[in-house]
């Protein structure tokens, strides 16, 4: 037996928020104080560290568990199966649903009770629970399906990823900048096909790294103190993920006993172009060779950082050639690779 | 191999709050309206129905993730085990972290990450996260650690359920007194002793249950329309407890092999003495047998309804000898099992 992702699907919102529409933002700096060069300067500086381009903003008639049932369908209907045998719907979020304009997440009932409902099953016993994992949830769901999987408890799993980052952003620290919202679902399960999940390794480095993304309060003191937003410490997180996804990636690597000369893709979390490609060239450092050209696909220029739907999206747009040359051929073993608030890392070896 | 709860803990809330201490609410009907009668009789009827006398509520500066902690480090003393061993923390809550007098939930990071760096766990193998389920978190909490452990991924985990329900009711709902706070924590490990879980049953009712219980405004028109609050449709969650629990209940006791006869006690989610007692009765007589004295031991008289929080406290409660007369004997089978917002139901069969 063997664990494959059978099926794919991903929502990506409509509206395009370019890095020109943040021009006329006041951006402040943490303590409050004025930067002191014009937004354009801020904006230019932004793309050249993180690449975004532009990012995708949910429809204010959306949130998180609308985006997570139109990516869950179109992933039911590309694996072909009768969604009255799935055992488990995992839904992995940050935020619940936060409608546009407001403050409050909504988590009651969890997400993937709303998106079981919207998909009308019926099956009672198919189990819908929500994970919060960080930015790595939907590669940990894909986890918790492969151990239910193994534990005799489900033969297909519906997993989820989806996120409205626009309803939580403070609109003057210009971090906002990176986060966008977005869906990507995946259905796993168990096949007898060769290949599959080879390994996996999953990590949450807290006794530091807790708070490195937390929930704070807005850069423009004037605003309500209870109302917070989502924030990071960059540096910190830029330092981390360098050392500590690479080292994640190299030890479930060594796990799956794959060499690393037959690595053909690595999909890793979107959060910054020049963090991605500095860890990309230590995980191949870790094994004394060079990362091939290619070896990476991008969607951040165009879909900035959409948290836990940037992999299952990423992986959903080559698998349909909607993502430049990048084709993922059967037998190609690939890596699926994250990094978020927790700190939470974690990777899968995937053969394809 | 046997899956054992080797340690518990739980932390109760000193803040009492009597039903004398809702006579000076303003209570009004979902539609705004004013109720008819005077607030001693809606409390004793209230009390009557539930059983509900008191309950307790966090202190304003106490969070969710500090009760989750509270607990957890009795579970993991009571357990005697070396805390760097864990390899999953579970955390299972309905709302995340909400300060005193704010409305805003706060799951960045997420709990489970902020518990274990509260522990001051360093191991960046133990994997922290949280999980959405309703009430029966902390019992599909345990139910997954299950699947860790048999899918060789885990030894050792620690499951939580923490919730403070006081920070998400609306003051002008009745209902609003059958919540409560509290944190009940569990070391769930692999072993060679005999007994442990025998069987598990999970199940989402989804298709026309989802909203059962739902995130609503306060019955007080004049409020805020974007604050909302925990709302329930009492008489149907009633009506579908019924029967949805006791037959998962005979299900999972069914699957397990035990004789009706050898359950020593049952554990069950408490929102409602009546519900609950009528479970229980239906439960036996799909057994075509009667309900022993005793079976059910009740927290909720003295501690509402903690939501994840209720099943492993009262757990921790008769383990530690301080609920009434309730023991647990090595040897003894008890059923735990749970019903709450998805709308989720699970049970799992022991032998203590």
């Amino acid at each position: 037996m063997s664990i494959k992702i059978t099926g794919t699907g991903s929502y990506i919102p409509k509206k395009i928020e370019k890095n020109e529409d943040f021009h006329q933002h006041e951006f402040l700096n943490a303590d409050g104080s004025s930067i002191n060069y014009p937004n354009e300067v801020i904006v230019q500086k932004f793309k050249e560290i993180t690449g975004i381009v532009e990012r995708r903003y949910a429809d204010d008639n959306l949130t998180s568990s609308d985006l997570g049932f139109l990516a869950a369908q179109k992933a039911i209907d590309d694996a072909d199966i009768d969604q009255e045998e799935i055992d488990y719907i995992i839904c992995a979020h940050n935020f619940g649903d936060v409608r546009a304009n407001t403050v409050q997440s909504d988590i009651l009932p969890c997400l993937a009770s709303r998106i079981k409902h919207r998909l009308k099953i019926k099956n009672p016993k198919c189990v819908a629970y929500d994970i919060l994992f960080g930015c790595p949830g939907w590669v940990e769901g894909v986890i918790q399906a492969q151990a239910f999987i193994k534990a005799g408890m489900a033969k297909k799993c519906l997993v989820i990823g989806t996120e409205t980052l626009s309803r939580v952003v403070d609109k003057h620290d210009r971090d906002s900048m990176i986060y966008s919202d977005g869906a990507g679902a995946s259905i796993v399960e168990a096949t007898e096909e060769e290949g599959g999940i080879l390994a996996h390794e999953s990590a949450s480095f807290t006794y530091d790294e807790a708070y490195y993304l937390f929930f704070g309060n807005s850069n423009n003191k004037a605003l309500c103190p209870d109302t917070r937003y989502i924030k990071m410490h960059g540096r910190k997180i830029y330092e981390f993920a360098l050392t500590n996804v690479a080292q994640a990636m190299k030890d479930c690597l060594d796990k799956s006993g794959v060499d690393i000369v037959d690595v053909k893709k690595v999909l890793i979390h979107q959060a910054n172009e020049k963090m991605d490609e500095a860890i990309v060239k230590r995980f191949y450092r870790l094994f004394k060779s060079q990362a091939p050209e290619d070896i990476m696909p991008m969607s951040i220029h165009k879909l900035g950082n959409s948290s836990v739907a940037t992999v299952p999206t990423l992986f959903d747009l080559i698998r349909n050639n909607k993502l430049d040359d990048h084709k993922i051929n059967k037998g190609d073993v690939i890596i699926f690779a994250s990094v978020g608030a927790g700190m939470h890392i974690n990777a899968v070896v995937y053969k394809y």
